[in-house]
């Protein structure tokens, strides 16, 4: 079985991030050159030339052609080598991976596995994104040297919150309250609601809240590397459990993650809020987020070096372990599925 | 056989250093966390929670209890979880390995072999070192990129001195002097004197010596990770080496080894000597000191390496080589007896 | 088969570097600790007392022996243990192992196969070198993370100096421009020439040009480590091809590389060229030289890292790859002869 569920979109980089330069990526341990030709579509090959190996990344782009930077050999978007300087093309000529790809909510979606089931519609997206009552803040491109399942882990685990981020995103008060989870459409949600209680660190910086508030944490989790966290507060006795969310803070934390190898992850991630912000009180909001997700990738990377160093430890379980442990089930089934050999029906 | 003996007290900390917040340590291959608790008691756990492998040195302290810094799981000082923060604790609650300490001469001994067997009273201990006459200063916490046997080997051999230490411990004087080694209760000595010639750098800076001097070097080991170096120096001609040390200089240079694992080694050294001093003497006596364990570290992580590239290289054994072997034949014995099969009388 | 031919000299340092102090270097596989003893000749010793192993090269020369720097072990320029502090020498002495070593082009060349055959008259030699109508500036010893037969490929190489070298070495006009090869005395060359074209970068800063030129590129390769670039150009019309060089520059760049291990390769580089020039010149030619290495670097390590994580790659083989591929077997072909049983002739 493979490692990696492979005929699913990836992210691989920020839109803004891809022009008519060289970008190297890695991915599912393949390196990738990526680069936007002049009919604005974002090419992805296979970073290597054929040749001597050289990443195609330090070569240099002539027109809509990649050039190698060691001898000249050149290929188009098709991954088709068109020039071979100092001598008549091969034939047939030699021919690079070449990966579909897809732009949606300000990042470049990969697929890394057949290329014929690669249909953009199946790439995740946001209603709310789009949407003008709300207002999207791109943030960083966060490298942890983990896993991304272990990144999945802890995104399908609202329950960590209450230890890890008492600076930014939890509080106290949710320390004994369960995570409940179930499958909605597809995808996992895990979720608690933590009523009448003070707002958490960041409501307490960007929200108007007087007194105590209740508050929600649903985590969306859809196989193999997205997790939106919807949370917010609303005053207590407004009925927001209930369905009343007049006058509520909401926001959608996205996380789209890039898996790099197994020690390597990539977490793009993005905020998308119920309300309008000037510049700075956006800046200052990805602040706190980034300071959060550093108090994450602290705790990952240990994690990380410790599951290295006992590869034998049979881990305790515990009733927050529910959802990883279906999240885990997920792409491997997904996996299970892409290298299954094709049924087929007996005759007789 | 196991690679370390463990039914012994390894020093692993300066006692100045466990206060009640949550320090990291390692000894033979095995993480530790450390704190004193409110008894003034120091606790040594495993430093990694049950469930996802963090290390606990990366929580907090909730009163006596070690708290995980994921989810929250919490520990007792008797390594027994008493918390599950969101369900009933599991029955039987999951139990993390402690260890026994003890404080002695400035340090945290820990045991890290049966518990049973933690008798405080076979701990080593300097009489000096709690005699008025005496001073004891403290000095720094050496970390070697080597096996802690190879520092061993540098401290059953005073021969080195004259070769790697002329800035500061030896003197050309001694290059020929051969060294003697015997048994004394248990303990190995290795020693010589070097008679009726100048006095060492260090002497000669913090002594008040006109002319020649006899010195002596009595290398003490006990196994497997204590050296003692008794050495000092007297008028020559005052009968010194015949028992007459009325007008000398001696000081114990302590080190207490702590194995990390196959590649580091922690020295904490001191140094107790017969006269006191003000502190900036003993200052400056401790950058000597720090000075000369500098070159040995060069030394010994230069040998590491090349131990590293040439793994079947056949050393030529010379004469001072007779100690090193005696202090590996303790230590593998030791190892030896723990791990044999308790010997049980046929009744046939 | 071995990894290296032996049985030749090898470029190992610069004269100038070695004096009578202790100097480090690796070279297949091999430490080496050289100094220059009182007869004015560079001594080669194996880097590695016999006794703990401690590199030699961190002890110190004691006359024209060199003693250890842990117990003072000392051998002379033969290699045999004259001195153990502390005891009698053993018998038969330890002995290290010594190479023999020679000094040419300003170059300490090393033999690290059998001693009996290592004649100093089969090290390379350039006439020009020593020829007073030329002059001869020294380069560095550059340092390049990767095998020394990836530099030997670019050193017999002409094309890339197309695409690699466009600020130096090289201009667009060469691309198309295919290569030749042939055998010279046992020697491979591999040429082209460019004619009616602009000068290269450097010669449009150092030479005198107002127009086009014929430019030759003839790139000579000596089995295994010693490559020598003989490029120059005329002014276009003047017949240089067919051999009237009156009004030529014309540069010798020298390559003499160490292989330190499979990972590393040292490249001393010079240039002898058919003209004398002040200091600040040389000096800025050999800065042109130092840039234009640096992007053989670049490339040659990004190369070396795609073979490490694509060890089953099979390369698309260009036409240019004539030379390399040629190189390589002579190179096999040296190891072959050196590692082959002896033939005795069958008698019946």
């Amino acid at each position: 079985m493979g490692k990696y569920a492979l005929n699913t979109w990836y992210p691989i980089a920020w839109s803004r991030d891809i022009t008519n330069n060289l970008v190297a990526r890695r991915i599912v341990e393949t390196d990738v050159v990526l680069y936007r030709n002049s009919r604005n579509h974002v090419v992805a090959h296979k970073d290597m030339c054929p040749h001597r190996m050289l990443p195609l990344s330090m070569g240099r782009l002539r027109g809509d052609a990649i050039e190698c930077g060691y001898h000249g050999m050149t290929f188009d978007c098709s991954g088709t080598c068109v020039r071979i300087p100092g001598q008549r093309l091969l034939n047939p000529p030699p021919k690079i991976d070449t990966y579909p790809t897809y732009e949606q909510m300000g990042l470049v979606w990969i697929w890394m596995g057949d290329p014929t089931m690669a249909d953009p519609s199946l790439i995740f997206d946001l209603p709310q994104y789009h949407d003008a009552n709300w207002s999207a803040v791109e943030g960083d491109a966060l490298e942890l040297d983990c896993h991304y399942l272990n990144l999945a882990d802890n995104l399908c685990d609202p329950s960590h919150v209450s230890f890890v981020h008492l600076s930014t995103l939890g509080t106290p008060a949710g320390e004994d309250v369960p995570v409940r989870m179930e499958m909605q459409d597809g995808h996992l949600v895990t979720w608690r609601w933590i009523n009448n209680s003070p707002a958490i660190p960041l409501f307490q910086k960007f929200g108007n809240f007087s007194g105590n508030v209740d508050r929600w944490h649903y985590y969306h989790y859809y196989a193999p590397s997205i997790a939106i966290i919807d949370f917010g507060s609303a005053p207590t006795g407004t009925g927001a459990q209930e369905g009343n969310r007049s006058d509520c803070i909401q926001i959608y934390a996205c996380h789209f993650m890039t898996p790099v190898d197994e020690n390597k992850t990539i977490d793009h991630w993005l905020h998308v809020k119920n309300f309008h912000a000037d510049e700075a009180t956006n800046r200052a909001l990805s602040a706190e987020f980034r300071k959060a997700f550093q108090e994450d990738k602290l705790i990952l990377e240990a994690i990380h070096k410790n599951e290295q160093k006992h590869v034998n430890h049979t881990p305790v379980k515990l009733a927050l372990d529910a959802s990883p442990i279906k999240m885990r089930r997920m792409v491997a089934d997904m996996i299970a599925t892409e290298t299954a050999p094709s049924m087929v029906p007996s005759t007789v």
